[in-house]
């Protein structure tokens, strides 16, 4: 089932956004869709909820929300130029008004010395607004509290924007 | 958390499709982005899902599936066709060689005689292949259990169209 603490603060946030005819749109790499589903699990929610890429594959990236691949290729698909170029290629393919993105790794393997698993880059788009960015070391926690805590991170990157 | 008997299927559904070397992506209305987010819960499972198109509206399932919307407004998008065009939409935008696709009245609104809450319809396809169509009354067991039901049967859905 999915947490209710992350089903409350989606319940806050849908408000929040309904108060501000406010859509949003999801573009999810190591979450992998969890941040939509989260979303879409309450009821009504299909007023506030455009759409989700879920872009787990490099191709994903680039075919669906036009990152470039020398940019993954250079800076890794972990990166925060990544997660910008993901939040803004999601504002710019689908009709929300604010995005937020995730990358990172959820581990248990593919973790470096300069990007160990448990690192999550996190990026917010808003029309007319600058991206807001922030990166979280969660550390070896284990993969789905990893994703857990990045719905929770996620969720949180689009209140502030919408605050600002 | 994800439900045990769902990450256990996943993780067979996963070794099937590495075995005979098929990517998998998903399109999803009601689930949201579950059957994605499930499956990449598994770790590995990027050699598998190349990526989840989450179609919550009506326009993202027009602009990311090609899913016409006088198909939507004429036949409902909890219908045969739209998750037949949903799947063969995700396979022409992906790198993927078989889809699911997944729309149904997850409730508790939304409900109508004919169209009741926990219809869902889902639809497999494959390269090559004619895609694969079944429909499920799920019955008013709550939104959270209409979802999980959704996505054990887009797995099963998957399962039955690689056996064939």
């Amino acid at each position: 089932m999915l947490p209710d603490f992350l089903l409350d603060q989606a319940t806050g946030l849908l408000q929040l956004c309904r108060d501000r005819g406010v859509m949003i749109a999801t573009a999810e790499s190591c979450t992998g869709g969890l941040v939509a589903a989260t979303l879409t699990q309450i009821a009504g929610s299909s007023d506030v909820v455009d759409r989700g890429f879920v872009t787990y594959s490099n191709a994903a990236k680039r075919e669906l929300l036009g990152v470039p691949l020398d940019m993954i290729e250079q800076e890794g698909a972990v990166s925060e130029a990544v997660v910008r170029a993901m939040a803004k290629g999601a504002l710019a393919r689908s009709k929300a008004d604010v995005t937020v993105s995730i990358s990172g790794v959820a581990g248990p393997g593919g973790g470096t010395a300069e990007k160990p698993v448990g690192l999550v880059h996190f990026a917010a788009a808003r029309t007319g607004r600058p991206t807001l960015h922030r990166a979280c070391r969660f550390g070896e926690v284990g993969r789905a509290e990893v994703r857990w805590k990045s719905v929770a991170e996620a969720m949180a990157l689009i209140e502030t924007i919408l605050a600002e």
